[in-house]
Order: structure tokens, then C-alpha cells, then sequence
């Protein structure tokens, strides 16, 4: 089964946006066993994208669309290929309902364009859009296939793995024998060094297949195996999951595609701990990643956000001789790393405090260079620990990898407490 | 003159990694008034790639290409332009001096198939490859125009700037006008609803034209113009920015491509004010936004997660009847969000305090809705304003769009300040 990825936007055409959809329904598609032979950006012009599909339809079975099912006149999708079908457009009763429910909610009149969001192709499979407004589309057609998704990657993502996938398996890819996934998620070690650690695993695989998947800031690998049933395909997985935990045990901490923060959240519910961060050069950053997971309320207790030097005294008792003078260690240190960490642990009487502390940059004084962080962990009853970190890149990385070293070193003193325990 | 973008290579198809070079070359081709029509994306693959260079001589003036020009038996660009153009493909001396010194400096013997890279079409112009070892390529034939550029953008930026752009520049665009584009960002109003208001324009646009696009969580419109020179696009563009601006003025806050937390950020450095966050559903976006930029140190103070109940109290004196009993308003309510936006701006001794505090689900008692967000200012001297969301979608949809709707209130505000002062 060959697949066409069609990305409709003169904003992709122009540069401002990366299309990012592309790598991720491709990551996808590829996960259930279809290939992507090309992917195509095509403005949002009707006739130009009317003669990418009829081309797609020359060289793929499965034609994948993102973006172009807004409100503005631009947003031309639906009718393009509805056109090429020879079908009429038709409005999809509940995702008018949910228009007409969004507007008189919001108490301001529904304008007509907005309508054009509730249309689908006739015939099709509406695919209801759980995070946004325009509805998507799967349609079988001439013995092609066909999938309208929204371009904003808040709304494609849940559409594709909730509503389009399993479209796919069952409408499409009937008959064939399916591929098995898992994935597999690492921390506190990069690609490569994950991947020499794998390298005559990953020179001798046949079936399963170990492949990199990749995911923003973090490293994954991807296991798949084509089998008669998922029992079956399970005994496989399970045998190459169990040599590749036994080399990355210290690395691995789920088979499942979840970020850490998840399996953070789950450990300390399940274990009734609670945790609080003190964050400087993050601000806040850490403990909005945690907060992104449901149940979260139950292990974190909140925290301080201590980007002045006056919050870190005042708040955080940091001794105002630690933060000035010639001899002091300064508000980016191990001695400031440890106060952040403990205070705010009792501050907030957790079982945990996090700290960061560093200079993200550009333009520090203090004399440390751009990429310094320390990150701490005190525990109740337990040592504090310190990590200096040395960062290269830009701001973002820098306090991107800070906070993903801190979740990483607190999900290794959670497998230590549970061993203890 | 239209052009497209052809990338080579399987590990785009595989999803492994994001196509930024189609994002920068059509970034970079716009400036100098080449109209990018289509982006293709094709495998390691020579009969598919042949394929897509002949679809796209069917619809482009202008093929660039990036990847494929490696030392594998998988790259494959250079062999299938030549045989599509009827072409040899020769040795370039320079290129091939290169790869020997690269080698000999090593101490390596060169394999057989490193000499590849030093391949170009016969007839070309090659293009030094200034920071790796594959030559490009700059060809005209039969009124197409193909640059072949290497895949990694460490090396495909460089040899476009210096070395493509200016046989574009002087072998193919002779006598054309550049484009010259303004982008204008606008918050607290949804795409349509913009659109709506700019309807006329829009309708009637010739030059310059007006393209909306949705960034996420950000309404933006692009504004172009073919010219001359820079002054004199500069006219047109602000003539048509002024108009926009005098329908828009509560929602347009910038005339140039950057997130409100930048202007927040640099109005409150210009005036010297300070502001500080009282978060709870938001968990820290609101001051992790805000640090995202440089610079904000001088604003913000920092701030106080108050995910739980007990830190509401200890740590923002929240009073305890109006969290717990019977008649309490509770956490998510107006009278917490006033306290807490209060209270934190005296506790940081702050010109500003923010709070949010909302049901961002799923399940969560105090019977009330999931999507019910209460975001308050409070400032030095002035009156503390609450305002009540309700917003529709997921855990991270509401928590972004409180985050936001929160720093356009704080924007109003400090339009409010600037005028008055």
C-alpha cells in the first residue's frame, strides 16, 4: 500500500511555517504498514491542487491531506478533491452543531464563512475534530483512498490517531497482515550514543525491525514486526524489548510512547509522593511539563518561579552572601542549587524539591558562561543532590535540556526509592 | 518565474527528519521574487526521482534540489538530472582535490565511493561546498534552470547564499522585480473573525496582496509587494498597515513576525515596569512564556505555582472559607483569582500581578466545567480586573489559550499605561 502525503498551504510555500505534519503522519503511516512514496506542498490554489491529486493518484493508493479546511476563502481542500471525484460537498450535521454550540457559547454571531468548516464530501466518513472546529474526511473512491486532516498539528494529531488510523485498518488495509508497534522512550542519553550501544541489534534486524523515531528533545526507537495476531506479535517484541532494557536500564523508562513526565507523574501517584520546584532559569518551565499531565494535581504541590535575585532571598531564604559579593558563589551555583532544592521542599512540605538554576543567555554577568546550569534534588529524609550541566546551544535548548536532566535524574531517584521500598 | 522544491531522500519519507530546507529555501527564494509552486518530497529511489523532475519541468521554471549528493550508492540526484537532461556526469577537479586532501589530512585511504561527491553534469556550474566534501550544481537546459544542493543544512544554507542565490540573481532573473513582504500580528481575535473585518480589502487586494495565516495559538497577516527597491515598498506597505492597523488597533500588536510575550517584554522594559504570576491550571506557562524571551529579566519577578489548595493558602494567603465549606466560591472563582493576582504582585513587589486559575480537566471536583478559567490583573495603584473564560478542547488547549488570552489582557493594559503616561 503506497501513500501520497498532500500538505495544502501557501504558508508552507512561503516559508513561514516547517512542515512538520509530513514527518509526523509519515511516522505514522509508516507504524500500520504504509508507505509514503512522496510527500507534496501545493499553495492554496484550486486548479494547482486539483493537479497534485490527480497526480498523486497516478503513483499512490492512500492520499493523506493537511491543512486547508478553515474558514477563509483560501481554505480550499474539500472542494478541490470533491471536484476531482465528481461529488458534491454536504454539511455535516454534528460538526454544525458544534459550530452554531462554539458560537452562541462565546455569545458573538456565527459568521457565513465559518460554515464552510462543517462541509464534507458525500459519501464520506466525517472525522470529528476533537480539538478544533473544521471537520475531517476519509473517503474510498476508485480504489483510492483518501484522508482530510486540519493543518494546525493540535488538531491533525488527535484526528489522525483517534479517528483516521483506525479508518485505515479497518476500511483500507483489510486482508493484509498487520504490522506491530511499540516504542520504546529513553532519557539522559542521545541518539547516537543510543544507537551504538544497539548497533549489531540494529545491523542483524530482520523482522522485528528496530528503526529511530523521532521526537523533539527526545530519543525513541520504534519496534515493529508483521504478525497474524498481537499475541503473537507480542512474544517478539517482548524478546527484543527485554535485550535492549537489559543494555539501556539506566536509560529506558517506558515501552510506550509517553514523555517522562508521564511516567513521572504515574510512579509518585502510585507511590503517594509529592514533589515542588524552585525554578530560575526555567522559569516555570519544569513544573509546566509536569502540570501538562492529567492526574498531576495529585504529586505536584506547585512551586516558585525565583527569577530575581530578591525572590530567591525572600521567598527561598537563599543567604543574601551566597547571591552578592566578591567572594559569594553567586545565584548560579551548586550552593544556590542546594538552598532552592530544600527550601522549597519545605516550603511546600513535599517529599521532593527541584531546583535549576543557570545562565540560558544571551548577555549574563556573573562571569559564567552561557550554558551553565545546576540542577538539584532534595528529598525528604534523604541526600540532596547537585548536577552541574554545561549546555551548548540557544536559549531554548538550554533550558529545554535543563528541564529534561531534571525530570531525568528525578525518574532515576524514583526507581531508586521503589527498589528500596 | 515559479520554481520547485524537490527533496531527496527516504529518511523525509520515513518521518525521521522534518523538511526545514524546503522551509528555508522558500524563505529565501520569496526574497528574491521567485515564486515557489510546489514541494516535493521523493526517496532514495532513481526511477521516482526521474519522475519528479519531469513532473516538475512540466510546472516549474526554477527545480532546486536538496540531498542525494552523498557518497552512498542511495544518492542519487546528480545521476537521475543527467539522464533526464541527457547529460554525462564528470569529475570536478577542485571538488575532487578536496575529498583527496580531506583524506590524506585524516590518514585515511579514500574508499571508491567518496569520489562520487565530486561528481557534477556536464555543462554546469558547480558550486563549492564550503563546509563539507559533495559539489553542487547550477544548470540551465532547454529554458529549466536546476540548482542541486547537498541535504544537510550546515551545507545546503551556505552554498545557496553564497554561491546558488547569485547565479539566480544574474543568470536567470535578469530584469525582475523583488517581492517585499510585512507581517502583522494581531491576539484576543480568532482568524475568521479578522478576516471578516478586513473583507473588503481583501477582496479587492491587488498590490499589495493580504494573506492570513493561522500560527499556532496566533493570527497573523502577511502583506507583499513587488518593488523596486525597499523604499519603495515601504510606502505601500505601510499605507496598507495603517489602514489595518486603525480597524484593528485593540488586536494588532506588531508589525513584524514575534509573539506578544516579545512585545510584553519590551514594553515593560522600556517603561521599567515589573510584573510577577500567581498560576495554578497554568502550572507555569504563563512565566515559562514570558522567559522565553531575553531580556525578561528585567520584568519579571518570578512567581508562585499554586497548584494545591494548601500552597493557594500558605503561600498566597488565600483566605481558608473561600476554598473549603459549603458557600465557598472555591479555587476556581473570581474572588481566588482577585487574591491571587494581588497578592502575588505585593509579594514580589511588582507594578503587575497575574493569575489564573481554571478546570483544565479532565475530571475535576468543585462542580464546575471543564474549560471554566478565571484570569486576573492586578496592579500597583489601580484596579484589579478578573475576567471569565470558557474555553472549549483539550488539557493543553485550555491551558495555552488561558496562557494567552491572559498576556493580551496584560498588553491591553500596558497600551492603557503607555497612553496615560
Amino acid at each position: 500500500m503506497k501513500a501520497e502525503i498532500i500538505a495544502v498551504g501557501t504558508e508552507l510555500l512561503l516559508g513561514q511555517i516547517v512542515n512538520t505534519n509530513a514527518q509526523y503522519l509519515s511516522q505514522e503511516l509508516a507504524a500500520i504498514g504504509i508507505d509514503v512514496y512522496f510527500q507534496t506542498v501545493v499553495g492554496d490554489n484550486k486548479e494547482r491542487l486539483k493537479e497534485a491529486i490527480r497526480q498523486a493518484q497516478g503513483r499512490a493508493d492512500v492520499l493523506v491531506f493537511s491543512g486547508g479546511i478553515g474558514p477563509t476563502q483560501d481554505d480550499l481542500t474539500k472542494d478541490a478533491i470533491a471536484e476531482v471525484l465528481g461529488r458534491e460537498l454536504r454539511t455535516d450535521r454534528p460538526a454544525m452543531d458544534k459550530l452554531t454550540e462554539f458560537f452562541a457559547d462565546r455569545g458573538v454571531p456565527m459568521t457565513e464563512n465559518n460554515k464552510r468548516q462543517a462541509l464534507v464530501i458525500d459519501g464520506c466518513t466525517p472525522l470529528p475534530n476533537a480539538t478544533g472546529l473544521a471537520v475531517g474526511v476519509a473517503i474510498s473512491s476508485d480504489s483510492h483512498h483518501y484522508i482530510v486532516l486540519p493543518g494546525p498539528p493540535s488538531e491533525l494529531k488527535p484526528m489522525f490517531a483517534d479517528q483516521a488510523k483506525s479508518w485505515l485498518l479497518h476500511q483500507v488495509l483489510t486482508g493484509e497482515m498487520p504490522i506491530y508497534s511499540r516504542i520504546l522512550k529513553f532519557a539522559g542519553i542521545g541518539e547516537s550514543a543510543l544507537e551504538d550501544k544497539l548497533l549489531d541489534l540494529i545491523d542483524a534486524q530482520t523482522d522485528p525491525t528496530i528503526a529511530p523515531y523521532a521526537k523533539e528533545g527526545e530519543v525513541a526507537i520504534r519496534l515493529s514486526t508483521k504478525a497474524e495476531n498481537i499475541q503473537e506479535a507480542n512474544v517478539r517484541l517482548t524478546a527484543l524489548e527485554v535485550q535492549i532494557q537489559s543494555r539501556l536500564s539506566e536509560h529506558m523508562y517506558a515501552s510506550e510512547d509517553v514523555p517522562i513526565e508521564e511516567t513521572i507523574v504515574k510512579m509518585m501517584a502510585d507511590m503517594g509522593l509529592t514533589v515542588s520546584a524552585a525554578e530560575s532559569c526555567t522559569g516555570g518551565m519544569v513544573m509546566q511539563s509536569l502540570t501538562t499531565i492529567p492526574g498531576s494535581a495529585a504529586m505536584l504541590r506547585g512551586g516558585i518561579v525565583c527569577y530575581s535575585n530578591e525572590m530567591k532571598e525572600k521567598l527561598l531564604n537563599v543567604p543574601h552572601d551566597y547571591l552578592e559579593g566578591t567572594d559569594a558563589p553567586g545565584a548560579v551555583s551548586e550552593e544556590v542549587a542546594v538552598v532552592l532544592a530544600e527550601q522549597v521542599r519545605m516550603i511546600a512540605d513535599a517529599d521532593f524539591g527541584l531546583s535549576v538554576t543557570g545562565v540560558a543567555g544571551p548577555g549574563y554577568s556573573e562571569r559564567k558562561p552561557v550554558g551553565l546550569v545546576y540542577i538539584g534534588i532534595a528529598e525528604k529524609g534523604g541526600k540532596t543532590e547537585v548536577f552541574e550541566l554545561r549546555i551548548k546551544g540557544n536559549r531554548e535548548t538550554i533550558r529545554k535540556r535543563s528541564t529534561k536532566t531534571l525530570l531525568y535524574r528525578l525518574w532515576r531517584r524514583l526507581v531508586q526509592a521503589e527498589k528500596q521500598g
